[in-house]
Parts: C-alpha cells; structure tokens; sequence
C-alpha cells in the first residue's frame, strides 16, 4: 500500500493545497464565482436526476420479463459514460483544455486554470468537467430505450463506452468546442441536436440493426406490449422535466438571472404545451385519453424548446412545446408504419423533436431568419450524419463479432430470468 | 414561417438584447440579485416536484383499476395549470404588474422592471412568474385527490381552468396582491389559507357535489378501497416534504440566510411532529400501526406550519406540527361520519389543517394575539366563502351541462379500461 | 390558548425581530454568509431525499409481506429522529455551543451567535442544526434494514431514540465536535466512520442480536427472499447517490467552489466505479450480472468516498471506488457465512466499506502517509467499539424487557397484516 500512495500523493498534495482560492482571487471575484459554480453544482445533480428518470421511463413503459435488465443497463449507463468520459471524452470535447494523454491530466488543467479568472467566472474546472460528463451520459441513455428488450447486453455496453468516449464528443466539439459548426453559425444552446438529435440517431440506427421485437408486427398490424408499471413510467417523466431545470438551466453556464429564469419559464412552458400537444393528437389518432402520448409530448416540448430556450419568448415557448408534442405522436405512428420497433419511444422524442427544436431556432425568437434557418438545417445534417453514421458503424461491428442479439427463446422468456436470475417483481402474500 | 418569426422577431429581438442586466446593476447589487434568484430558481424547481409527489400519493392511495385516470390528471394539473396562469391568471392575481390583455405582456413587464432593482432584489419578473405558477397550479391538484375514483376527465379539467385561472388568483390578490386582507392584518406567510384551504374547499365542494365512490358507505359502514401502492404513496409523501422546502422556503421570497434557514427549521419539525401525531391518533383511533395516518400527519404538519412558518420558534412548530398530525385523523373519521367521500384524504390535510395553520398564527409565535387570532379568522372566512362558493357554482354548471360524474358501470369497472384503454401495472412472466 | 403565547410570546417576539441580520453584518459578510448558507440549505434538501432512498432501497429490496412495515419505521425514522435530536442530541453533540437544557436555548444561541460571523461565516445555527439532524437521522435509519423483517417495531424505535439522542452524538462529538479524536488527528470528512460504520456497527449488533430470518439459512445453505420490487430498489439507490451531494458536498460546510466542486466530482467517481466494482465482483462471485450488486456497489463507493473526498484526485476515487464495489460482494459472501442475516446488504454497504473508506484516507491523497494510517485505524477501533458496544448495550435492555422480535408465526404471515393491518400492494382488476 505504501507503493500506491508513494507514486500518487506527491501530485495529490499539490492539488489539494492548491485548491483553496483565496490567494489568488479577490473577493468580489470570488464571491460571483462561488455563486456561479453554486448554481451549476445544483445543475449538476439535476442532470444526475435525469439518468433516474430514464430508468424510470424505460422501465415503466416495457414488459415485466425485462424489467431487470433495462435497470441493470440505466443503472450501469451513468457509471460507464461518466468513466469513460473522464478517461477520454473530456478532454477529446474540450480539447483548447487539453494538455497530455489520460485524466491525470485533470490535475494540470486544475492548478493551472481553474479557481483563477482565466479558466472562467462561471465555475471550477471539476464542475465543468461533472457537468459535462453527467450530460454525455445522456446521450447512451436515449439509445437504450429504443432498442430495449431484444438487445445483448455486452453489445450495448460496448457501444456506450464508444459512442460517450468518441462519437457524442466529437461530434460536441465542432459545436461547444468552439469547432467549425459554431464558427458557421450553427445555434443549438442547450443540445436539441447535439445531445438529443444524436442520441435519437443512434437509436434510430439501432432500431434500424437490430430488428422489431418478436411479435411487435403481425401481418401489418401493430401489437402492443404493455407496459410494466405506468406509475414509474409517469414518475420517469416527471423526473426528466425536474432534471430538465439543470441541462437546461446549466447550460446558461453562470447564475446570471436573467437567462436563466427566462430559460427556465420557457422550458416549464414547453413542456406544459408539449403535455397538450401530446394529449390532443393523442386523441385525434387514437380516439383515447393517451396517457403515454401526453408524458411522450412533455419530452417532446422539453426537447423541442432545448436549442433555443435561451431566445424565445414564453409565446414561442408555448407554440414550438406545443408542436412538438403533436409532432411526437405523428412520428410514433410513422415509425410503426415503417416497421421501426422503438421500445420506448425515445426516437420519436429526440430525434424528431430535437430537429424540430433545432429548426425552431431559425423560426421563432431572437435569432428568427432564413440565414439562421439554413444554418440550422446544415447543422443538422452534418451532426445527423456523424451520429448516425457513427453509430451504424459500431452496431455493424458488434453484429458481425459478438452479434446484438439476443437468442429468440430468450427474448420470448424475458432477459431477466436468463441474464440476471431475479425478477423485477415479487409481489405475493404467503 | 417566414409570418411568424417576421410577426414575431421584433419583440423578441429586443427582448434579448435587453436582458443582460450588466448596464443598469451595480455589481453589489447584481451579485444580490443573482444569489436571491438562484435561491427562488431552486424553489420553483422544488414545488414543481409537489406535483409529482401529488401524483404519487393519490395514484399509490386510489384502486388500480384507476391508477392510470389519476396520473393522466395528475400530469395534466401542473400543465393545464401553468398554461391557464399564463394566459389569465398571473396577471389577475398581481395587477400592479399588468398593463394590457394577454401574455405578450410579458415582455413589457421584463423590460421595463425586472432586471433593474425597481422590479425587485429578490428575482426577476421571470422567476417571479414561474414561482407562483407552479404554486397556483398546486391548489388545482388537491382537488384531484378527493374527487378521484368517480369524476368525468372533462369536467375536472374545466373546473382546474377555471379555478387556476380565477378562482385562485382572486382570492390570492386580496393578500399577497397587496389587497383588502393583506391591509386588514390578515397574516398567511406561505398559503395555509391561499392554496391549500382554498384547494381544500374546492375539494369539499366536489365531494359534497359528486357524493361518494359507489360502495364507500354500505349500511352506514365505511368500506376501505385499499390504495394500489403503499410505496407509492409513501414516495409521494416524502416529495411533498421535500418540495415544501421550496414552497415555505421559497415563499421568503429571497435568500436572507436567517429567515429562510428558520423556515426551513419549522417546516421540517412541524412535518416530524404531525409523522408522531398522526402515528398517535391513529394508534388510539384505529388500534393500529397506521402508515396512511403517519403519512397524513406529515402533510397535515407541512400545511399547519405554512402559515407561520416565518414567525415560530422550533418549539411552536412542534407543537403546531403536532396537533395537525393529530387533527388531521379526527377530520379523516368526521368526514366519514358525514358520508363525504375523500378518497386521498385531501380535506382533512388541506381544508382542516390549513384553517388550523392559519389559525395557529394567532396562538404562537411572533404575531400571537387576541386581535391576530380575529383577523386570521376574519380571513379564513372571507377565503373559505369565496374559494367553497366559487367552486360550488362552477361544480353546479358542470353538472347541469356536461355532466360531473362517470357513469356507474365505468365506475365499477375502473376508469382505465374505458377511458384510457391501458391498464396501470401489467405484472406478468410468461 | 391564550396562556400558551403569553408563555411564548416575550421569548419568540425577540427571536422574530432579531432575525434580521441587516445591522450587524456588512454588505459583502452578509453576501457571503447568504452564499453558503444557501448551499448547505439545498443540502439540507438533498440529505433528507437519503431517507426516502433508504425507503425505497429498503422496501424494495425485502418482501411483500413486509413493505408496510418497512416504509413505517422509515417513515418515522427520520421524524423520530429529528425530533430527539432537537430535543438532546444536537447539543451533546456540539457543547461548545450549549449553555443550558433543551431546546429553549435554540433560541438563545441564535440571538448570541447566528447571524453574526461569530457564529461563523458558512450558515446559520438553524442551517447547521438542521443539516446535522438530517445526517443523524441516517445512522438509524441504516439499522432499520439490517434488522428489517422479523424485528419488534417497539424495540427498534426505542433503539432509534436512544441511538440518534446520545449514541450517535457522543461518537460524533469526539471528533466533529472538535474532541478526543481531532486532536488526535483522525480524519473522517464527512462520515464514512462517524455515520455510517457507525451505523454499520448499530446494524450488526442488531443482526446478531436478532438472529436470521426464518428459514434464511436451511442445512448450511441461503435461502434467497426475492425483493418486491427492483426498480423501488433502483430508485432508492439513485435517491441515494442524488443525496450524497449533499452529504458530502455540505460536509465542506460553505459554498467554497474548490472544494464544493472537486467533492462532487470524487463522489460521483466513486459511486460509478463502485457499480463497475459491484458489476464485476458479482460476475465472478454469482456468474450473473447481479443488479443488486452493482446497486449496492455505488452505495459502496459513495461511502467509501465519504471520509476522504475532499483529499483525493478523480483518479483515486475511481481507484477506492472501484475496490468498495469489489468489497461490498465480498463482505456480504463472507456474512452469509457466517450466518448473519442483513436483509439489505447495509452491513457490507455501511460498515465494511466505511471501515475501508477511513482507512483510504491514510492510503490514498493528500494525507496519505503511515501516521496518518494509524490514527485512521485507531479511531475506527475506538469509534466502533462505542458504536457497537452501544448498540449491543441497548439491544440486550431491550431483549431482556420488551423482547426484540416479533413471533414467529407474525413473521412467517407478514408483518404487514398483523401489526398495520393492509397491504402494500393491492394490484387488482375486478
């Protein structure tokens, strides 16, 4: 034991005496940055939230026999993505951060950088770094709900750590990294596209790689699979719009009161008219109170309302919400016509919204224009090729080396009973 | 498109452009400003939970033949609710603020007040706005509760528009609008008496009007309809707390660290204390370990303390924590003694425990007082007319119009299956 | 009633009036107490969501018979504790600040010091008695799972009062209350020995006290009792890591973005490696992928990290994470063994991994170092023969006088229908 901290404490100590800022800053200064960082701290743990919601969400709307396996993938996604991210994906996003292969350069940048003005008023390095990787995360966790139920789990593991540790930064770093998208123009303030759009265009690929879900089509029609427990299902939704408050809020990246409250009314508006949206076209498509289209049309408004929730007005805020909880049931329906088995939804929410939020950029509120619109639209393409070509690409691989599916026998029996030996329910009074 | 953003770039164009507050704040004051609206920011975030927490608790205390129904207006409430407090309610509840028909307004009111210390210190005009929001919409959710199990979807959103969007807000203008109660020395610091009496009246309202679930009083028995989900209640409870951090915490309406550290001290001893006088009266009453009667004594303790939340001593807030807990039982067995029907138990935690709240300003604490104790009365009254008359006469409309009440054989059967065509829970392995 | 205010009044009229902190402080002290005061409120928030994470953690993971129960003595937990630690334990725990019995002094050390920097600088006493009652709270509530199924609700809420009002706080006092331990130079952050081995400890006694569930261990062999439900395990898990940013993060007892930041960033760390520990260890161990495993492997990093989070660099914490989760399998392997029936795992969650976890202080980090190794080890000896002595002190009382166990047909039939008379799930469609 001695070995170990011999090679790490001299860099341990260094950090940690240096972590305290009161030399270098003033008090002002350090006042707004304690607030600042503050802020995006709470941030922070509502993002955290939303990996929670997703479990909730996947776990609610798919079938008891699989009920384990999709905790056991929400669960694990966060763990994986924010390692990955830590030992790769950082520094590939940030790379203006970047001085040295691996985390151990998270020390350099730190006592360089962070606690001085000239890393930024807004927050720490260790918080843009959490921040950051509880954000990346997400973009897995959008995959996981589309190809639910029928995945082999090695194969999405696999492609989580790739698509968090490669593809999701990459793609980032042409945006928020200050690259070539942000240089054209491209506006995407919080990630309809960036986070949204590319997780949806990994599930699409998945969904597209992996097949419907034995039974899900019959002879033209669609089957449904009911869902576990609506209840957790709800909760999930709930959740993500709680959790929404901080990828949202955060991505002000400072405390500063206007923005962030405006940004903050207009996502609660959005979703609230996503909710309306949802349930009206709910209605008019299945002639019933769709519970599952009025929670599917609150992550619709909240993603629709992602790219530009910083530049409308509530006004727009409520018009794109509502739209793009509409949008989010036509889109369900097209990909059951397609044949395109999303287990939970997921693509019709962030992918079909996320463009229609990015797109929302050019035709609502402060940036409203036809330039505007057309940079958009290529930024759109571009970030939907990298993604979904990225993602065809890793789930060909799998296929063709370890395979993506599971047997039949399997998926008919439940994964739970096979892969995890416990059931997600025991519910029985001896 | 070219239309909307050419009707609608203007207004906003200039809104952006002015939010950044940088020109007219000093830094001092800027740095205030953010601190207190962070605070507000996290408040409004915290009682946007309350409606999850509601959503949980009614759906784990109700039949799963009507888990579905409840979520579908649980998650419809805080939707609905915002939509409506934008459109009407907002301005109707604060007309200082208002200076023109409709939601455009926002922008005025942004523009001309919010940033500069003359709109306030504490937030902005946004926060301020998403703050009462999410508040006015609660008071429309503890209607739900009780009149659950048997109301018709249509009538009960019509009445949540009108209540929210009227009804509410009137009655809150009168104090926290600066009105005739608030000049009268009327004294209720987070809504004993605003929300949750008032939603608390609306519900008896709804009980009285729609009598009881069929099977509920069979020979002058009471017949239990046990909840679907005890755990699912129990998390609703913990999430009401949890966002009554928020609700009192918030209602300081700003972050002075001695105010609102106290508020919270008594919010969490009052909730404590009405978890051991629910535990006791129901122990005396029931002659059993009542999990139901301890989680109502939580709520009762919550809202017994929001009235003063700001004037006691911990010691009060025990004692008034307290007796709710205990109060909140005897209510529960009245209610049933007068064959009303509540199926959560959102009168005797509101109405009751709500008028005691107010009540108890007069008793303890800081403003005690023979002639408080008079005007809290004077309030409760004045409040209990308007907000039970006001939803006796929309309740009225409804059933003479539309009807209020699903028919018998939708009732029996549970509302899932007719309205919403899914079940709540599908709990199988094949 | 009126002779209650008039005996209230004089000492809560001052209190009120006196809280207002405008005279005594500076602009820039106050805006810097309003800061971290505002912190340590939200965590504040955050630690009390930990006791709806035991909830779910805890109901989820035992068996349907007994979910009422479970969520009960949760339920109160957290009231009863707080409500005892108001009353004695808060006050032995921090001498230093008391000068008189019971609560009534609250009042007096707020006059003298709160508000004022002499106090000091990070909150107010109302913030830091309510931040230190919700911590305390969680080392009853760790018993509470250990023991859960076949344990006398009177015995254990007799133990909570006990343990939470002098057990607990005496522990605590020798260190955080700047005794014995702190001069010694024992180091222990935020409570990887002081809460949750101690905890851990509570929980052992109580397990060996108590004996193994019926038919736990038939013919040398473990019986499996399957959970009612895995995702209420998974959501208390979550719930659980969402709250340790607030346990940890308020430990540092200011907003100090420095620090604040780089404890988050280790906590999550820790968590998510100790899930990829839980995973793999529970692969080698059981040859599945164990979801209980890699849920209690993320309770295993976080409490791993408790003691040292703020002395490490990420890529420590992933390293003590990691062997947390490695361990936390292994620890409930070897109690399996030997017979000791933790019905959650919260033995090898709490006490294995925070005895590591204290002693990673003296391997890894800033204090890394032979010395500092020693005291570690010292102080876990000294603090957990208190705890557990303690514990094992209260259980025997309690044995000897009001029997510790309920009998053993009340256990076989569920705990729910003898002692709170319904059910925890009532799934039905008629």
């Amino acid at each position: 034991m001695e070995v170990v901290y011999l090679i790490m404490k001299p860099v341990l100590l260094m950090i940690t005496e240096l972590v305290s800022p009161s030399a270098s800053l003033s008090d002002e200064a350090l006042n707004i940055l304690t607030v600042n960082n503050l802020w995006m701290m709470l941030c922070i743990a509502l993002v955290f939230v939303m990996h929670l919601g997703f479990a909730c969400l996947e776990s609610g709307f798919t079938q008891s026999k699989n009920t384990v396996n999709i905790l056991f993938k929400n669960t694990l996604t966060p763990a994986i993505g924010l390692v990955s991210y830590t030992i790769i994906g950082f520094n590939l996003m940030y790379p203006e951060f970047a001085n040295g292969p691996g985390w151990f350069d998270f020390s350099g940048f730190f006592l360089k950088d962070t606690l001085g003005l000239d890393y930024n008023i807004g927050y720490t390095y260790w918080t843009d770094f959490l921040f950051q990787g509880m954000f990346a995360a997400t973009a897995a966790t959008i995959v996981s709900g589309a190809v639910a139920e029928r995945i082999k789990i090695s194969a999405y593991f696999i492609f989580t750590i790739v698509f968090v540790g490669f593809v999701y930064p990459t793609i980032g770093s042409w945006q928020w990294g200050e690259g070539a998208l942000h240089a054209m123009g491209f506006y995407d303030f919080a990630g309809s596209t960036l986070v949204h759009s590319v997780g949806g265009w990994g599930a699409l690929a998945g969904v597209i790689m992996l097949g419907p879900r034995l039974g899900k089509f019959i002879n033209g029609k669609v089957v449904e699979k009911p869902g576990s427990s609506v209840p957790l299902a709800t909760i999930g939704v709930f959740l993500l719009w709680f959790g929404w408050f901080g990828f949202n809020g955060g991505s002000v990246l400072s405390a500063e009161p206007g923005t962030t409250s405006l940004v903050l009314v207009n996502t609660s508006l959005a979703a609230a008219a996503g909710a309306l949206g949802g349930f009206v076209m709910g209605y008019i498509v299945f002639k019933r109170l769709d519970l599952g289209m009025v929670l599917n049309g609150i992550l619709a408004g909240l993603v629709g309302i992602t790219a530009g929730a910083d530049l409308m007005l509530p006004g727009s805020s409520l018009l794109i919400g509502f739209i793009a909880g509409l949008l989010v049931v036509l889109s369900a329906v097209t990909l059951d016509k397609l044949k395109l088995d999303d287990a939970v939804g997921a693509i019709s929410v962030h992918l079909t919204c996320g463009v229609f939020g990015t797109l929302a950029v050019g035709m609502f509120g402060a940036k409203a224009g036809w330039d505007q619109l057309l940079n958009q639209i290529i930024g759109i393409g571009i970030c939907g090729a990298a993604a979904f070509g990225g993602a065809i690409a890793i789930f060909f691989l799998l296929k063709k080396t370890i395979g993506m599916r599971v047997s039949a026998e399997h998926e008919e029996q439940g994964l739970d009973s096979h892969e995890h030996g416990i059931r997600g329910y025991t519910i029985t009074y001896e």
